[in-house]
């Protein structure tokens, strides 16, 4: 095995003798678990002798890989400088292999989000990223100092420059790399899913390299933490831009590689470009989501209750698919308003994708609380509260059952309901895990869709799908009773959320001004609810929670010229 | 009036001719609502035009005041800048003053959290925040890009430099100033209220005044936003770091300073030093946080469920003091646990405070939901779901009296209850608001003593005070079968939320270290619990909250070494 010179503005030149040769490079696109050092330590020792033992040269662990994306305020504790050193000199142990890795780095200077270069029982550099995202999801700079310097180092006649992530997102720190003599370039990275991604990370990639003629490794990690999604998609580059390989999606890989020093290429070729329908890229998504949150989280399985209606429907696919069937447990829970149609659905549902399933009349629960309430409420007539009532002894029964049996509840409210507050609050918004909360109800038909179209015998009943949605809360209750048409609100929704569009240009869009100020309004109102709501996947490029921040209380005029 | 000369890096100097004199300053301490710029405006110049029929020379408002503080994600709306330009314009309109204000800047060099100075119908200037907290509460780098440059602006024969907030708790920019020939300093602020922030921004300025022979002008401002309070407290300090005077804390009020450019020194002298209490202080930052918070999300009043023990005591107190007392309802919802000394302890505070009350016994309510579940627990063993039952039905009860009557639901959970988990989701925990989200249960103690001793006649009855605290859930419940006595709680509660000090650390307090790990335990599982908790005032150092952002599953060993 080569040594390593490292080469970087701070540190001397090492002068250690290497010979130039083929390099291997071993890519491990892995899911890291936030907080669980030791875990990551030894999943990363582990790995790393397995590359080794196949002959690998080189293994790249992804961005913050010793302690998972996104760490956030874990970063504060103050035990974390020696946790780390004593991680990376555990680390350190495995020999024969150069072990690459990202890690927070603390010393006098600050604490940074950096990248180690491991060989022979000792850490023999380092690089700070240098662009410090903070922006829709991210807090980097909550966190972190920015990094000044290019890293390089040479390995078997071959200069290689070292990235993280938002650093290759803009332009000057590859170019300073080209400058200071780079022949490869690796980034890894911790780069959260959104629609469409991999393909901006592909436009990206190549562009970089073609400019600046360098071949490009790109590792990401996969896996969920809370509300998002990791999706591989790991990428090898030439210097020519094309794709010599692309890893898998959503799963765990290990991709070899080799880099020939002198003609700075990849022996790989692509073979055929992989693009997952958006569906099918949504899709995945959610399953890993709530699998990783589920089965760390420590719950035995989840609880779901059925509706007869599409969102609970795809809600219940998507746990199958993402835990299997015995770990999920569907009720229905029908009061006076709940038709034959919804009671057929849930149970049809239920057995086609076998998971235990029990009905639960609400009768009682709603009865108790009314009588409970009579006496506050004889003056006074009925309303939305009669209607919260029933989706409450819903809520209550689901966390009773969650309290008793040590299964989550997961909610089924989408991102149309979540954005304008068709929801009640500690009524069917209750859970652990809301697993449609970014996905617009448009998007819901098409997943369902999507999801029929996998099987011969479909799993959603065809009169899910087309039955008009209704929360039967109340008789022959619609939600077009209340709401706009789904294409209509989901369009001016997307504007307003996803977009950031306000007001005019909504309407100059096309749509009726009054509607439009009826929807914005709707949204600014429920941020409340919103914020006690269960966290949910993202998908979208602006979801709720994190990404999207908004103050409960405040006096912006939506239609208003200041 | 005198015209003024601007005097930065980049613009050149306007040579306006100036005549020296003292100088007279309006420091406008005045409660801004966040997004509401339309209503900003129409107080700022009405609050311009007092200043200038008072004999104002300049007045001062506060960091962003345009916008108010934290305007979080309004920050990104596209139609943000047209706004700000007409609100800037329409401001400009005031004359025969200059007007100095906190508004965000949009160019094309990005946005900036900045300070204008308006005169005779125009802008003449503007600074550019330097230094951009983004730590606890603070995300300003997710919004505003750094200034690079020192502002200061000639009138009257003085040189006055400018600075926002973050900018004075670091030395470069006001020494920077000093460099320039700044003859005075005006500081306008956002500072959050925190115990004891009022004497830390003393010792800072004075040290900062002496240390540049400086005297400054520390404009903050007041009421609440969401969780966070500002407490006012304006400064205006010599250069010698004495105090010329100093603002009133939680109320707005007008500060007319004159000031000699010749000796450099404010008129006023400060008469004795302002000291409030530890408990004076945390109680108005809660009556104000509560205050705004109801009155700017548009409910009636509120609502509050009494249990007869001291946190819904000491909460209805605040909220009398806060909304007075026609604007609260207390409800007392008994189950078979609950005493006859909570009956009669409720309605004595009740009475005391002079507020409606209503008793609703919630018997048919738990046994409606036994009933309907009755066929799914047939094997089971009653746990903590049962008691969890009794908690949700008086959530149901106290949500479906603020549906119907519009009233918002105001929870009594405290830190440590939040900080433990010692709390219903969806049953005590519901509501719009948690009243004590940051008050340690010892502190509730010593704030239910405070406040009986403001009258002759307390209006906490002594026995709710001295009994032990129970959740009667369960017959001869107390806290402290399942918690340790609340001194000790509350102790390692402090290290480890406020301090920041982990396992080894507490247990080195000479805690008993199976405690610390099972408190600490506690602590990380209730994480998804405060997720969905209502919002509440900040007083601590470290709230639960956007202050406190923690992963909700994560695999940090607490006990571990790595």
């Amino acid at each position: 095995m080569s040594a390593i010179k490292i080469n970087d503005s701070e540190a001397s030149l090492q002068s250690i003798e290497t010979s130039a040769g083929e390099i291997t490079f071993a890519i491990m696109q892995t899911n890291f678990w936030v907080g669980d050092i030791a875990g990551n330590v030894k999943k990363m020792s582990a790995l790393a002798m397995d590359a080794k033992n196949k002959g690998a040269d080189i293994v790249v662990f992804p961005e913050l890989s010793l302690i998972g994306y996104p760490p956030e305020d874990l970063l504060l504790r103050p035990t974390l400088s020696e946790r780390v050193k004593f991680a990376m000199d555990e680390l350190a142990k495995v020999e024969g292999i150069v072990i690459i890795l990202g890690y927070p780095h603390i010393d006098q200077h600050g604490t940074f989000n950096s990248v180690a270069i491991l060989q022979g029982g000792s850490q023999k550099g380092f690089y700070h990223k240098q662009c410090l995202p903070n922006y829709g999801i991210f807090d980097e700079r909550r966190y972190f100092d920015e990094g000044r310097n290019q890293v390089l180092f040479d390995y078997k006649g071959a200069t290689i420059g070292l990235l993280i992530c938002e650093d290759i997102w803009h332009d000057a720190p590859i170019h300073a790399l080209k400058k200071e003599g780079a022949d490869l370039v690796i980034v890894i990275n911790a780069s959260p899913f959104e629609v469409g991604k991999q393909q901006k990370r592909k436009e990206l990639l190549t562009r970089q390299a073609k400019t600046h003629n360098l071949p490009i490794i790109y590792a990401n990690t996969v896996g969920a933490q809370d509300d998002i999604v990791f999706d591989g998609g790991s990428l090898i580059m030439q210097a020519d831009g094309c794709i010599a390989h692309e890893g898998a999606r959503f799963l765990n890989q290990l991709i070899m590689a080799k880099f020939n020093p002198i003609n700075r290429t990849f022996d790989k070729q692509h073979k055929a470009p992989l693009v997952l329908s958006e569906e099918s890229e949504i899709y995945q998504a959610l399953v890993v989501g709530l699998r990783d949150y589920v089965n760390r989280s420590g719950f035995k399985g989840v609880i779901i209750g059925l509706s007869g209606g599409i969102d609970s429907a795809l809600t219940l696919c998507l746990a199958v698919d993402a835990l299997g069937a015995d770990k999920v447990y569907a009720v229905m829970m029908p009061y006076e308003f709940t038709s034959n149609m919804s009671l057929e659905d849930a149970a049809a549902q239920a057995a086609r994708l076998n998971v235990s399933y029990t009905v639960c009349p609400i009768h009682d629960a709603v009865e108790g609380m009314r009588a409970t309430l009579a006496p506050l409420f004889a003056n006074s007539t009925p309303d939305s509260t009669e209607e919260n009532l029933q989706a409450r002894a819903r809520g209550n029964i689901l966390m009773a059952l969650s309290n008793k049996f040590g299964h989550m509840v997961v909610s089924t409210g989408n991102k149309s309901e979540n954005a304008v507050g068709y929801a009640t609050l500690y009524g069917d918004m209750v859970g652990g895990f809301d697993m449609l909360k970014d996905i617009y109800k448009t998007d819901v038909y098409r997943l369902a869709n999507y999801r029929n179209r996998l099987e011969d015998n479909p799993v959603i009943p065809e009169r899910v799908i087309t039955r008009a949605p209704s929360a039967e809360l109340r008789p022959d209750q619609k939600d077009q009773d209340s709401l706009p048409d789904y294409e209509t609100l989901d369009a001016i929704l997307r504007m307003y959320i996803d977009d950031d569009l306000g007001y005019k240009a909504i309407c100059a869009a096309g749509f009726e001004p009054a509607l439009v100020e009826k929807v914005l309004r709707m949204v600014d109102n429920a941020e409340h609810k919103r914020r006690q709501g269960a966290i949910g996947t993202k998908i979208s490029k602006k979801s709720f929670g994190r990404e999207r921040r908004y103050p409960l209380v405040n006096g912006w005029s939506i239609t208003g010229s200041f």
